[in-house]
């Protein structure tokens, strides 16, 4: 029988959770004889009018599961012997497939009144509207060119010129004609993928990292291997291991206030680090957009380095706004220069509005008085977000000085998958830790926003998880 | 002797120019023996710290003008014998080499005293600065969300709906969940490529066309075939004549007001253009930016094809704003689907703020309004210039009815490129009509800002040019 299942596009749950439940489904209802071809991924996603992402990782998922043969060349098949009760014990292990744009979609979609404990959104209040009103207004009367014509290639000289001088409170040195204004960070993350990769390469990532980031290099066609993330920065002799086995082209990495533990890379592992980028002769993509939650300032790969095999990142999207859309990227001369071209074929350039709205903020001294209070809010937020897990019986990864991240787990919940179920009732939405891994391994870890994580709602989920049966 | 070129970054003269003029003058002086290895590409490239795309074109240029040997898999080599006297005739031949990112930076880095006579860019007297202020001042005390938050994947949703009813003008039906907003109409494009090439697919583009998605297209690995452009569309007999040869992916074209030629497409070219789609199975890209300019409505391809083959791009860049970065693509939900995906991953999204300011002019009128005197303005423009023009015994491509570009030539002379030579001292810039070109090709013609066709240094320019003597 023809299969046929029922995709709901406003459920909350991901498309490919939902092909995985209702392929299984059809199977096991005996619907399906061993033997029956499913349609091709071409042709389901033109049936059920969705993206080929869901269905791919849907298949793959069902394949690994033993619901269904891949042959070369030829299709998927019902496969001829079932996997014996794996599809009784419960669905969390199909929601591993999910895609990372699901993921990202879900932080949009979700209704208004859930709380948004797994966010990794800034909540608006934390931000200074006022001033930023202010701003807007200011440039808005000032600098009526800036309302309607493309900034320069390299974004506005002033606002370059500004983000020198903060670089270089971090110790790191560089020229505006090194500093390349960005749509967001995300734009940095893709003019330096575009530029540096082949599909095919091999990519160092954090493991967890960023999921947003992962499904960039897997659009590029890369391989990803995950470099454990511990305290104090990537597992060292996990990464000295897998370069004996794989020539990386480039490592990606989160320094201060890292997504989603909330760790910081130790000076030592920095250099370290740095030793083996040049020994393997691998880039390193310094992702340091938390930069300026941070009070006391640590030394960075590129301020080791001086941008010799490290490229940084950064922006003004955690804590000015993300409406703004300023990223930027510091790199050898050499690197920018063809960056450059392919920003202007890519997007011709930036808002230049938002540009003047951000240097006239950085020049009235109104981001650094906002970033004091940003700091001082988040201190705040994160010791009692902290206190809060300790005395529910949560166990924490780390206990970070800042940022506005906790990575934490109950410790008898082997698959955080289960306080998603667990949040969901409560009015809590969770972001469990499989979400943060290259390959959507189970993880018994979720991201906790410390924002939220005061919140009554929030509190009755930490008790009620904590009180949760141990799996089977 | 060792290969020792000066590079001036600042010179307005592009790269390439620059390193063929280097590279000819070192071998015509004598300093290179015949046999001589060139540096490479990539170790050009690092040791005068420039990107490697100039070089390639250079080296290219080098090849074909019989300086420079290329030899498979071993390198470049001064040619044995030298190209009789053709370094004396001038360095216009050696100028088509340009990239096009470097016409692109040039509209941005030209000195400001120059007139702009060839630039692309909206003067900003023709915007409406006000409207623009009032919305963006309204936006700041209203929406404080705006300023610092995301917008959604897809973009606003009133703005979509504005932009449903703006395009349903055009007789083209779509359901907002078809329209996506993007970060000017280049990021239409950009996801586009993504989405629907691979390296080594063959793309028919226009010829005369927009240079900067020539160089969007080659980025992508695209092969570009050029499709003569005539006064009612694109030559419907060399299309016929190249797909007897060639498998298109896609057809890239500007319906409306072309650049550079503002010409419009015909019904009968839309009509047979869509029947050839349909033979050869494959898409349309259709460009219309400059679909607001137009006072009597035309049909676009996608009002005949409904969406079907068609994918249309439009954006307010070129009208209310372009630092605001607003465009859009409408296509099948499908497509528009695994678009938002493709966004997301890497821009994560657009400007809330800048999305809200569209939907606040669009809303209180200001916009039709706005439109109203745009177009009443050009009207004036496009006449006197044309006139202007033709009192300079100029020769026009077309007589448009509206848009901002006119296609000229003056009769006798074969190679526009000494229109530029004879403008720079007349305080003129000149887009010469290879940059225009998916080749570069030489070309008689010159893109005219009609905005500024009615300066008296254009006018002493058009009567300069017209009395150059004819060339060799």
């Amino acid at each position: 029988m023809k299969l046929e299942i029922q995709l709901e596009r406003d459920s909350g749950v991901p498309l490919t959770e939902q092909i995985v439940t209702g392929v299984t489904t059809w199977i096991r209802t005996r619907t399906a004889h061993p033997g029956a071809k499913l349609p091709s991924i071409r042709q389901f996603a033109a049936d059920y009018g969705v993206s080929r992402f869901p269905v791919i990782e849907a298949y793959d998922r069902l394949v690994s599961l033993g619901y269904v043969d891949s042959r070369h060349g030829s299709g998927f098949y019902v496969a001829d012997r079932q996997p014996a009760g794996t599809a009784c014990q419960g669905s969390s292990d199909l929601r591993r497939a999910e895609e990372e744009t699901d993921h990202l979609l879900q932080q949009f979609n979700h209704p208004g009144e859930m709380l948004k404990l797994g966010s990794g959104f800034i909540p608006e209040g934390w931000r200074d509207v006022d001033a930023l009103a202010q701003a807007i207004r200011h440039v808005s009367r000032t600098d009526p060119a800036s309302m309607v014509d493309y900034t320069t290639p390299f974004g506005n000289l002033t606002l370059r010129e500004h983000l020198q001088a903060r670089i270089g409170q971090l110790g790191i040195q560089a020229e505006p004609s090194q500093i390349l204004i960005t749509n967001g960070a995300s734009q940095a993350f893709d003019l330096l993928i575009r530029y540096m990769l082949k599909a095919g390469d091999t990519i160092f990532v954090e493991d967890p990292g960023y999921y947003n980031l992962y499904g960039l290099l897997k659009l590029h066609g890369a391989k990803l291997i995950g470099i454990p993330r511990t305290r104090n920065g990537p597992d060292l002799d996990v990464m000295q291991a897998q370069l004996k086995l794989h020539r990386p082209k480039m490592l990606f990495i989160n320094t201060v206030f890292h997504n989603p533990t909330g760790t910081t890379v130790a000076p030592q592992v920095a250099f370290r680090l740095l030793q083996m980028a040049r020994e393997h002769n691998f880039s390193i993509v310094e992702d340091d957009i938390y930069a300026d939650f941070q009070t006391d300032v640590t030394d960075r790969l590129a301020t080791l380095d001086q941008l010799e095999h490290v490229i940084y990142v950064g922006g003004l999207s955690k804590t000015l706004s993300s409406s703004l859309r300023i990223g930027y990227v510091v790199a050898s001369p050499a690197i920018i220069k063809d960056l450059v071209d392919i920003k202007m074929l890519t997007s011709i350039g930036g808002s230049r509005f938002a540009e003047a709205v951000a240097v006239s903020l950085l020049e009235r001294g109104a981001y650094r008085k906002y970033l004091e209070r940003l700091r001082r809010r988040m201190r705040d937020a994160l010791g009692s977000t902290i206190q809060t897990l300790e005395d529910a019986g949560w166990e924490l990864f780390d206990k970070p000085v800042g940022g506005k991240f906790l990575w934490a787990r109950v410790p008898h919940v082997g698959d955080a998958q289960r306080l998603v179920e667990c949040g969901a009732p409560l009015g809590v939405t969770v972001a469990p830790g499989h979400y943060f891994r290259p390959g959507m391994e189970v993880s018994p870890w979720t991201r906790i926003h410390i924002a939220f994580g005061n919140a009554p709602r929030a509190q009755a989920f930490f008790h009620a998880a904590a009180k949760l049966p141990e799996s089977a």
